[in-house]
């Protein structure tokens, strides 16, 4: 952020009279530019004994498997942003159970929320998928995972289904966890 | 937003090409401005029989009652968050339980997220409230709380707490919600 975007003069980058941490602020119409962390929707589709992964037909990680998920936007709520991006990457309806997966990414200053759904009806490759399939466990391609959140959600949805129960699993990941997730990629 | 923030030249609220809905867009350099949902992360903080709540210091709502909330900031989680907001509001340390409730508001691009907590030591007035105390159910100030996300988290909880269990409560609050929330205020 290099200039006020309500009035086009130059930013400082300050702590503002008052906070305890810096702001971009604007000296010449006094606007604090605030900024906060963006939540990042999606949904774990189930189908009989399989579920549901894309791959991806964009940066980043453009070729590996996802759950479809993407930032949520203005004007909805988290379980709609969920359906949507389920609907937009695999072209799939879900019935949209509770949340499963709550995982802080302060590095990067991103919250998933991943929803546990069933899969009604077909699905087929949306505009930022490659191609989408079902995958029993044994089928999962791990290496090939997008994001650590993936995997660690899909981990966590195989042991509970183990164990007949899917409580809601908060967790984080840091830059490190990231930093070995992708290793040299 | 009337200009762009990193070239200063006025943007355009317009449809980006491959997109779907309308974003602030800077012709001259191309950045496309997305703004998304906040989310207001904090406590329901829990001592004995009694809960915690604070009388706010601020506007919006000044003088009415609130649990300790804020919006969360870059680089932290939503457990630091709300935990922080904590301490700044009632100067109160926590033991965070689970999440207990997320009401989405889409009209104002707000996600609430409250954990339920137990009160650990001593408590004081931030400097965003006026007053901080411990109410029992039936001194809870029910038409002097702040927003109706405050009601509704409480109002769950004492029925939970009658039940003997608390799990996440995911609901919506619709702007017609808030206006008969809020009345002529």
């Amino acid at each position: 952020m290099n200039y006020c975007s309500h009035c086009a003069q130059p930013v400082r980058f300050a702590i503002p009279e008052g906070d305890d941490r810096p702001r971009y602020v604007c000296d010449a119409c006094g606007t604090i530019h605030y900024q906060n962390p963006r939540i990042v929707a999606g949904t774990l589709p189930v189908s009989g004994s399989r579920v549901l992964l894309c791959r991806r037909a964009i940066a980043p990680r453009l070729g590996f498997w996802t759950l479809p998920a993407g930032f949520m936007e203005n004007a909805e709520t988290t379980v709609e942003a969920a359906a949507r991006e389920t609907l937009e990457e695999a072209c799939a309806e879900v019935r949209i159970h509770g949340l499963y997966t709550l995982i802080n990414l302060p590095h990067i200053d991103q919250v998933y929320m991943m929803f546990r759904a069933d899969l009604e009806g077909s699905f087929d490759a949306g505009a930022e998928s490659l191609e989408v399939a079902l995958f029993e466990e044994h089928e999962i391609p791990w290496d090939e995972l997008a994001f650590p959140t993936i995997e660690r959600t899909l981990r966590h949805f195989f042991q509970d289904r183990r164990e007949g129960a899917y409580p809601l699993h908060i967790s984080d990941i840091t830059a490190e966890d990231r930093e070995r997730y992708f290793g040299s990629a």
